[in-house]
């Protein structure tokens, strides 16, 4: 490929794409051909199948567009679809992980040759009209990323043998001793993305909303302050609880964030380095937005809505974990579904789900704004999310 | 009872003491022993329950705290608490209609009995410090006098026979031929219970909130547009729904809203006269949120906010159907949770649930003002829920 | 109607005919209104339910059969037709206990229509060649009533309150204390029915079995060895148990027979009188086989085979509950279904069932020999049912 | 391993050991490194789980009996337990297919290892009284073979990449066209194991039994009569079916066999060799029990029963397909369980399974004999399962 003569904005749109799909393999590099398979639970996929299904993306959405394209493999499109009604059949979400055929080293064949063909896009003429579809396919790829350490998390830390899958547990970087509450002044503040750069259609329109005086913690709850709400009887006292989170605690006899293990009468954790003593000073992590309003109500404090947050977001330091807020997942004013395929990235979830705003250990890099929305059902905890209080 | 001794502030508490505790026994006049006892599904109580219920909650806050009140059957605190986790033990809501003792006629002496301490009460000097309570109370009623009605019908309008609860089919009454979208300017208006009289705590702190442009529909969405989302295939196509929404239909085989039968080519419903034609004129009833959205989407319009339905409701007429709004179930600012049992009114409730706002041919007289907070699942629809475009 | 001008078969016949439809009433007579509607699990169905559909059995087998005679109602077909998938469309079984229409009253009034037009029959010249189906109709309507009995104790006895049905609490009567093992002789006997008097066509064919040599007890065991079972840990040592039985006890959290509570430290057990203390001299009741299996293991014994139980049932008392044995329920060499929906009565349910010897105080008079064959699920105990050992 | 110093009989033992251990691995052999892994539902367990759960038999069982020996590693007698609960903890069924670790080349370790101590064993002076418990260890490891096939056929026929394991589609192996019926006389026959050679519990006591007159077809039913029983209705009229049988099909909608698929009007299914046109003349093949009793129905014949199979075995060829019989699988007289954890071989399992008889095409060399008792519950289908008739 003849990278000198490409136009800058091609190079540099090129080398993301380099950097992004590289990392996809990178952090599939420490697996074992074995890890790549299966599905333990119905939320979590096989790393196999995020190789697929994120380079799935770029051929169904931009090279299958193109006249000459030969697709690597037909079935392949049923495979790796993940969720769009729009573009056929797909595998049901439940059956992903008894697929032991395609196997991982086809799928890797599958990903040089999607690549390369992007390469010869790159290369081409028609690379202005598809530039949006690539920066949405990388923007894909990026949250899958993240999805996929996740999802290794979970099969590896469900293992009775607790396999470390890298050195360095990253999830247990101390939080701020310097704790405080910023405070906000009620009136009417701005909300959502408003440069030209990339976002999501969930982050528009750009709209005004009023907010009221509020103060806000300039640090995460850390693990010390979840162990009180432990030893203080929260997982066990209706009152602190939402009716369905209640529910959820008894018949999952849920009593401490996923990954913790009481050894010894002491507190272990789950990491990607392995089981370990749970840091005490590290921000409390993959607990569900039950726990966290738990939490909150225990402490005689609430959580920020998504708006709070994003409005004091450039006065206190984010970015270890996921911080959930009391804000449903809902369209923001003026909201606008793409047409096609596309239009089913976003709005068909805003439903029965809660927004997380900030990012975590597993982001990667370039991908966190602050007017970004994640979201997750509200029993869910295999991401990386914590809490931030507000009172 | 002397009633004429009684200061003129007791006598209109009485007297809408006997009002409403008289109209829940008016509503169950027309059933016959048998349907006051069963329980289809989960979320429908049999009404023997409801009559039960109700009277519990004044012996349970109000006559149980007095010294001398001897309680009707200490069994029943555990047959008729419906949710009150603070307050004992409870019958597992799957299992009310299973109970056939007490039977309905133990249940009637029960409320007469808890009555007749109620008037002691009104003549006494401690009625001041209880008078909060009795509000409740009689508003809880309320309440449960809709709930009645959408239990009959769903008890009465599943039994193949299909009998008629009352002479009039007051769910056919047509809506308004004068159909317009009236303009509301963007700006901040002030949201939530304002006055001294009664509200739920749901409906605090009165507050400030920023509403961009809208028009809204000044009237319900009739059975007639409803038709003509069902033979264009809205029930069909995915492309209308949430995800959560397309699976529930898929699986429930949901093809009309609730009640609806296509008999001889032509749409019947299940009224509580017994099964009809379906009025076309009528404003569609039993939805569930899902459909509401679905209808919307495919009308390329939407749901308005709470907030937008608030700021327009003097300006239409309401009242014929609950209206989905497109806002999930969150406290307001400076939202308090009262203390002890009846804190639990309200608060843990507020996750995975939809606002409907206005009120339905079911609701009470004076039990409806333009701040009331309805709420429900979104899949459910054995309410009477209709739905109201904003564009 | 004039009975005297009848011919003595016919007299005999319209005697037992009003005799059983009589007690299946009288059976009724202490139940009050609401007793009869519900159904608290999907085995159990309601009174109302018997008595419907054991009249629908003769109203669709014998009198829908005569040109003239006109059905009481015509949708009753479907709401009693109870499991004949050759008869038209029928209620699912788990949907019976949300009918409250038709009520009760209107089924009595059914059966009195019913009984009229069958008592015509009786007089006319076509009674001939109904009379086999009579003799089913009135054999089918017995096992209901012993249906009955089972299905009035769940209700009741699952009630908090515990209500009596019944002075006599004959569920206690004891067993004989003059304990001993009968020996019985290898070689061939003959098994099934062969008089010319009334079975079920899974009593035949009349057939030869080789048994070997083995001994039986002349009495059943008694919840006094029941409790040395318990206290001996039968419950919680998987090493008695069936695999599946083993799953069973520990889902559903079993640790003594059905209707049994601890209550300050002494077993009391609900009977048709109420909770009384368990009688340790009375033989043990509401037992599945799987508890009765592990029953025999852990005494290092068995239960008999069928045919065990025949060959040597006239050397015993038996008739206070039914046998568990250890054979399956399959069918009998040379074994026939008849034509038409009255085939469907035995024969397919011959797969995953357990055939039960004897009879129970349940049973009604005159519908017990030693050749019939009663046959439940492994799980299931809330039928009379108890054990008798071999070695 | 000196070998030449070893007696006969221990070489002959060593031989088998050598023998049957090398087969299991040689199945494997054709599987890729993902194939190991899965577990698409509770029955089948990934074909590493069989390679570890066989080599574990003879470390519990054996190797850990002996002082010196130290365990490969102690969390394998949890990971490789299957049912044993004498014998600790064990990994639940459906959790298998979510075990990444131990790879399967550790596993593959694991069975070096144990295989060298067990050599060490042949050469020991212990080797006598281990003896039959090697017996059992490698009876055991055959049976795990045929269980292997069924998993790997399972695996890969539930890819939509229908992946070859095999050249030879052995299933595809016509059936005789002589086809007739053998008369078997009325009497006393023998049933049951009675020579010196190995065989499991349940084919024991060996002991009496009395048969009537039957005639068996000398051939297994072919896939052109099952064909036949499809085209005529068969799977769509309740009349043939037991009613637990007629449930599962609906539930299921189950049409044909498990791996037929009709393709452009013609039936295909899948075979170790991939999809292939249905072979009319082969025996049917993964059919339930349900399948084929409406199957006879429909014929208006009967399955065997095993002690008929039993007796008529010498007159006919089998072994292509294990044959349903109408017999529960129930203890015969005089069975007797062996102590401790091996007591949990088969007679916990003896409720709510039919016996199957003969032998298929995936059944071991010198595993089969025609006492031997093999069992399903009677809606599985993964075996290979076919049928014979009688009249």
């Amino acid at each position: 490929m003849e990278v000198d003569t490409l136009p800058t904005s091609s190079k540099t749109m090129l080398n993301k794409f380099l950097s992004v799909r590289g990392l996809t393999e990178e952090l599939c590099s420490p697996l074992l051909a074995e890890d790549y398979v299966v599905q333990p639970i119905a939320d979590v996929s096989p790393p196999k199948w995020h190789l697929g299904h994120t380079t799935w993306f770029f051929e169904e959405f931009i090279l299958s567009k193109q006249k000459k394209y030969k697709r690597f493999n037909d079935s392949f499109a049923f495979v790796f679809n993940s969720y769009y009604e729009s573009v056929g059949e797909k595998i049901i979400r439940t059956n992903r992980g008894n697929l032991t055929r395609p196997v991982t080293s086809k799928v890797y064949e599958y990903r040089a040759y999607v690549n390369e063909h992007m390469f010869k896009l790159f290369n081409s003429s028609q690379l202005n009209e598809f530039e949006y579809l690539i920066e949405i396919g990388l923007n894909h790829e990026q949250q899958h990323q993240e999805l996929l350490q996740m999802d290794i998390k979970y099969i590896l830390g469900n293992n009775p043998l607790f396999p470390s899958y890298r050195q360095n547990p990253i999830e247990q970087t101390p939080e701020s001793e310097d704790k405080s509450f910023l405070n906000i002044k009620e009136g009417v503040y701005t909300i959502g993305h408003s440069t030209d750069s990339f976002c999501y259609d969930n982050e528009l329109n750009n709209h005004k909303t009023y907010i009221q005086n509020f103060e806000i913690s300039n640090t995460l709850i850390t693990n010390e302050e979840w162990i009180e709400f432990i030893n203080d009887g929260g997982y066990k006292n209706f009152i602190h609880w939402h009716s369905e989170g209640w529910t959820w605690v008894n018949e999952n006899k849920i009593t401490a964030p996923l990954y913790w293990h009481k050894i010894n009468n002491q507190w272990q954790n789950y990491t990607l380095s392995g089981l370990k003593p749970v840091n005490k000073k590290a921000p409390v992590n993959h607990i569900s937005y039950y726990e966290a309003y738990a939490f909150a109500e225990w402490k005689k404090m609430r959580l920020p809505t998504e708006f709070e947050w994003e409005v004091a977001s450039n006065k206190f330091t984010w970015g270890k974990a996921w911080e959930w807020t009391q804000s449903a997942y809902l369209p923001y004013p003026g909201f606008k579904k793409a047409d096609g395929a596309l239009g089913e990235y976003n709005g068909k979830f805003m439903v029965n789900q809660m927004v997380l705003r900030g990012a975590s250990i597993a982001t990667p890099k370039n991908h966190s704004r602050n007017t970004y929305r994640n979201f997750f059902h509200p029993h869910l905890r295999w991401m990386y999310s914590g809490l931030r209080l507000v009172k």
